[in-house]
């Protein structure tokens, strides 16, 4: 792939990429560039994270070497009790592979990484204390405010968070960190640390966030904004059916997963969109580009009930793998969270 | 020594004791309690530090293991130059012993401890991680705020500060923690903040802070306030000849110095503390208390030109082991602060 296409496929979908052309040089240059996206180990994962999932396929397609942080230590930083840790660790390690099958990417293309495994080194630890001496209480807490659940009283650990997630861009030696958009404030703080101690500032690429089906991001802690990567098929069109998404209007959670993440998965498939509808209410609607959708919701010559059904559909079939070893997910998931 | 006696041995000259009854209970259940101070490796020791070495030699004769932790992460938590650490390190190792010499110490009865040495440990950080899910940011900010230097921009070190030092109680397998009065918000954070991860609440021990010659705390960082360790005798005597002594004010650095530290040792020597005078300026004068000197002082039968003679003469004789090894002590000092 020339370095051109590579630069494309990692910029699709996007919404800032803070280095682009450093990010331009590392892809000419290095034959095997590394970029990691950590996952911090808290609410039960939903659909949404197939966002991230699809675009660290795009990274490995794209010549990349890709490392999947399962942030545990970040979890317990963000609130997670530190006896529930383990169990929703083996949740995530179960659940989150399923992910990538769904999406058809290979296991071998993905490297998991376990937080606690490298984060309590002795020089890690050290670089950790050497950073918490050259930032502020207040900067740090402004880094973490939009992905912490810092709250009236915020902990401490709530504010080493992006300290350890800095450190972490060293430590899995990679050259790109990648996230969605409410990670900025965590990156550009990494971006002007890491220098300081002496390691390189990494490129960082941003997608957008998804709204979620009802309010304005889809959150693990609002169960009704999301549907869980376990709910049943049932489950699935029920939350569909509730989703706010008003005739006419394509601002609303379902058009942005149609938008961000389905016809992305569609083209790379060179597959269409399929609204099924009787023949009496106008027949098989097909979309090859979410452009000709959305014209057609906004002239309302599709209605949302027709594209509530389809959008079910797809979703139902992204969480294929998880129905099958459901039982086993189940149990695990309740260890994790019950 | 009876339980009685240990008691009011390790009482004696403190200003406060948190758990004094866990105290008695301590002294009558455990045959060798421990007991630590840490100093952070800052500032360059001065005369001050005579005060907690030598109540560490009455835990020590009160049947305590007795340890010292030179606290070279909390110096660099407090703003000393990570660069600079291992030479300010090197120069309070080399210095702080002498001290204890010279107040008669064997060099047994104290273990010093390099904070390094166990705070990097896997356990350890993962323990202050913990903590710093439990702590917030504005009580730990206000724990540190009376020893670590946190300005108008506190940085996230200032606020760990506290956390680690909670954690050295567990760490050092003490029973009481010792320190200056100063220490005490620390000291009521580490004693809620332990049995919430499992571990003891522990004894604490507080003294009195000794005012500067000049101003109302003697500060490392203020030179004039201090004698240094390696201060030599014309400068001693200049320093106290220019300290804040007004005829008939006790109220002030130097009648602090002598009643809580050379009254103390001079009654443990069973001597007295002698101000020589011309015979036509009234003779000789011998105080076997602090209170006689006072009344004297008070009453202007003695002036502060004879006292300070008298006090620098025995601050002189307290520095005679660091005049024996100068030239080292001043090259060690060097590498430390400039």
């Amino acid at each position: 792939m020339h370095v051109d296409e590579k630069f494309t496929l990692v910029q699709r979908n996007t919404s800032e990429i803070i280095g682009e052309s450093d990010l331009k040089e590392l892809l000419s240059m290095k034959k095997k560039p590394v970029v990691y996206l950590g996952t911090a180990i808290t609410g039960s994962p939903h659909i949404a994270y197939f966002l991230w999932a699809h675009k660290l396929a795009d990274f490995a397609r794209a010549g990349f070497s890709v490392k999947l942080l399962l942030a545990d230590v970040h979890g317990a930083l963000d609130g997670t009790g530190w006896d529930l840790l383990e169990a929703r660790y083996a949740y995530y390690s179960a659940i989150i592979p399923l992910m990538f099958e769904s999406l058809g990417v290979s296991k071998k293309s993905v490297l998991f990484v376990k937080g606690s495994d490298f984060e309590l080194s002795k020089k890690y630890m050290f670089d950790l204390l050497k950073l918490s001496t050259l930032v502020g209480v207040h900067d740090a807490t402004k880094a973490a405010s939009e992905v912490v659940k810092l709250g009236d009283n915020p902990r401490l650990a709530g504010i080493l968070y992006p300290l350890m997630q800095a450190l972490d861009e060293e430590y899995l030696g990679v050259d790109v960190q990648y996230g969605g958009v409410d990670q900025r404030k965590i990156f550009v703080l990494a971006g002007e640390v890491l220098p300081k101690i002496g390691y390189r500032k990494r490129v960082h690429v941003m997608t957008p966030m998804l709204p979620g089906l009802i309010g304005s991001k889809m959150s693990a802690s609002v169960p009704a904004s999301k549907i869980d990567l376990l709910d049943d098929e049932v489950t699935v069109r029920k939350k569909i059916n509730a989703a706010e998404c008003v005739a006419g209007n394509p601002d609303n959670g379902l058009m942005a997963f149609l938008k961000h993440l389905i016809f992305v998965v569609k083209k790379d498939r060179k597959e269409s969109f399929v609204v099924e509808r009787k023949a009496e209410h106008g027949g098989k609607l097909v979309y090859a580009s979410y452009e000709d959708l959305e014209r057609d919701f906004i002239s309302q010559k599709l209605h949302p009930g027709d594209l509530k059904a389809a959008v079910a559909r797809e979703i139902i079939s992204l969480l294929e793998p998880m129905f099958k070893d459901r039982e086993r997910l189940l149990k695990l998931r309740k260890a994790a969270y019950e």
